[in-house]
C-alpha cells in the first residue's frame, strides 16, 4: 500500500494510493496514520478497508496540498555520515558505527511546502534520505528479526543548517530542528512495495540541476542493521522515523561551498518512493 | 499550582496538591496535561475547576505510583555544561553558548520509578537538573519576553551513559535515551510558586550520600536566554521540557569515576520542588 495524507497543515486527512495511481480519500476508515494507528494492526485495518470501500472512496485531485506522509512521530532519528562519499565530501571519517542524531518533531512537513530559510541563516543545505517508518514497539531488538519493525519507506530531504549544525557548539540537533527541515512524503510505501530496499537511485536537484545522485546500495550500514542498533539505547515506537543518511552532493561539499536562497526550487526523489519539491522562501515572520 | 499524574504507567491521571499539602485527583477536570491541555488555557481553565471543585474532590494517598508530572511533550531539550563546576568536572570548556541535545521522549517516567541500567552499560550516571515545561508556542522569542512562554518547573534526573554519550560515535543522543532515563517531578509548580527560580538550591545523594549540592544561582545561561537562545533554532511546543544542565558532582567527575549498580538508591530534590527517589536495578528482559 501506498498512504498519503493531504489537505490543511495540522488537520490532514488520511489518503490511499490505489495500484492504479488513483488517490482516494480514506478519511471513511476514520483513522489518521499516527503511533495508535501503527501499533494497532493498522495497516491490515487499512488493508481490509480498502478491499471493501476502496472502490467506492472519493478521489483526491492533484492540486490538493500534501502533508507529511505520517502523523507527527514520537521522534525523528538521522543517522550522519552512512555514505562513504558524503563523509569525504564533509571531510569526516567513515564512522566505525552509527552516528546517531534527532531532529525535532516541530521541522515535519509535507512534502512539497515551502522550504523556509531559518532567520540569521547563511548555510541552509539539502539532503535526499531514504526514512524508514518503524511499525512495532522495538526494544533491543537482533538485526536478524529487526525487518519485522519495519512498516515501510518514504522520502525525506534532511534539511541542514550547516553553521547551526558545526559552528555553534558541538551538537548537531540545532542545526537539524528548524520549522519545515523534514519535508516527509510523498507517500508511505508499506515493505512490500519495495523490492529491494538496498538498491534505489536516490537524487536532488535545485534548480533543475543535478546536485545529489546515488544509490542505497552504497549505504555504510543498512537498515536492519540500523533499527537492531538504534533500538540498543532507546525504544523506537510505531511510527518513528529513522532517516538513514544522505550520499554525496550536499552544498556543504562543493568547493566553494553552495547554499540555499530565496528562489531556489528543490526536487528529489527515490526509486519508487516517488518525489517531492520544494520553493525555497525567507522567513518573513517578525 | 502544583500539578501531578498517578496511576499505572501509560494510563496516568491527573492530580493537584492543595496549598495545604492535600493531594487530589483532578480526574473530574476530565484532561490530561499534554500539549492540548498547556495549548488551550488548560492551567487558568484547572485553577478555576480547582476552586470549584478540589474542596470535595477524591484524596490521593501517598502509596500510589507518580507519573511524570506532564504527559509526554513533542521534546525534551536538554542544556549541556551549563554549570561551570560541572565543565571543569568534565575537564570540557565552559561553552560559549549553549550546548544542546535532545532525550528520547520514550525516556521519560515517574520520578519514583525504577532507573533500569541499559544492557551492556558500564557507566550510567546521574544528573539533577531543573527543568523548564513550556506554556505557549514560542518561535524567536525576545529574551525579554521569553517567561511568558514558562508554564513552571519540575525536578528532572538527566541520567546518561556515559560510554554510550562520550565514546560510541559523537552525539550525546545515544547516552540520553535509554528507558527510565527522564524520571520527571513529583509535580509541575506553575511559575508563581517560585519566587527566584535562579536561586534554588539542587541535590543528589546516592545511598544517602552526598554527590551533588548546587544553587540555580550559578547557571550559566538563566532560564529566559534558554527559552529565547533555543526559539532560534526550533519551535517550542507546550508542554515541551526544557532541562538547564547539572552542578558538579557526577559520577563522571570523580577520580576515580564513580557509576551507578543495581541496588544503589538515587535521591534527589530541588527547593520548591520536591524530591525524587530511583532504585537501581539491572535490566532484566532478554
Amino acid at each position: 500500500m501506498k498512504l498519503f495524507r493531504f489537505g490543511v497543515p495540522g488537520q490532514e486527512k488520511p489518503g490511499l494510493i490505489l495500484p492504479d495511481g488513483r488517490k482516494i480519500d480514506a478519511s471513511a476508515f476514520g483513522e489518521d496514520y499516527t503511533e495508535h494507528f501503527f501499533a494497532s494492526d493498522g495497516l491490515k485495518r487499512l488493508q481490509t478497508w480498502a478491499s471493501a470501500q476502496a472502490s467506492t472512496a472519493p478521489v483526491v485531485n492533484d492540486q490538493v496540498r500534501l502533508g507529511s506522509a505520517i502523523a507527527r512521530p514520537s521522534k525523528i532519528i538521522c543517522v550522519g555520515l552512512n555514505y562513504k562519499d558524503h563523509a569525504a565530501e564533509s571531510k569526516m571519517a567513515v564512522p566505525a558505527e552509527p552516528i546517531l542524531f534527532f531532529k525535532a518533531t516541530t521541522s515535519l512537513c509535507g512534502p512539497n511546502d515551502d522550504l523556509i530559510i531559518p532567520k540569521n541563516s547563511q548555510k541552509t543545505d539539502w539532503e535526499v534520505e531514504l526514512a524508514v517508518v518503524i511499525g512495532k514497539k522495538a526494544t533491543y531488538v537482533a538485526e536478524s528479526e529487526a525487518m519485522e519493525y519495519v512498516a515501510g519507506y518514504v522520502l525525506h530531504n534532511d534539511y541542514s543548517e550547516r553553521a547551526f549544525q558545526l559552528e555553534r557548539g558541538g551538537q548537531w540537533v540545532k542545526g537539524k530542528s528548524c520549522d519545515t527541515f523534514a519535508p516527509v512524503g510523498p507517500f508511505l510505501a508499506t515493505k512490500d512495495e519495495i523490492t529491494d530496499v538496498h538498491n534505489l537511485r536516490l537524487w536532488l536537484t535545485v534548480n533543475g540541476k543535478t546536485m545529489q545522485n546515488g544509490s542505497t546500495s552504497n549505504l555504510i550500514f543498512n537498515i536492519p542493521f540500523l533499527v537492531s542498533y538504534i533500538s540498543q539505547f532507546m525504544t523506537l515506537l510505531p511510527g518513528d522515523i529513522i532517516s538513514t543518511g544522505t550520499p554525496a552532493g550536499v552544498g556543504l561539499g562543493f568547493n566553494p561551498q553552495i547554499y540555499l536562497k530565496a528562489g531556489d526550487v528543490v526536487e528529489l526523489g527515490i526509486d519508487g518512493l516517488g518525489s517531492s519539491k520544494q520553493q525555497v522562501k525567507a522567513y518573513s515572520g517578525n
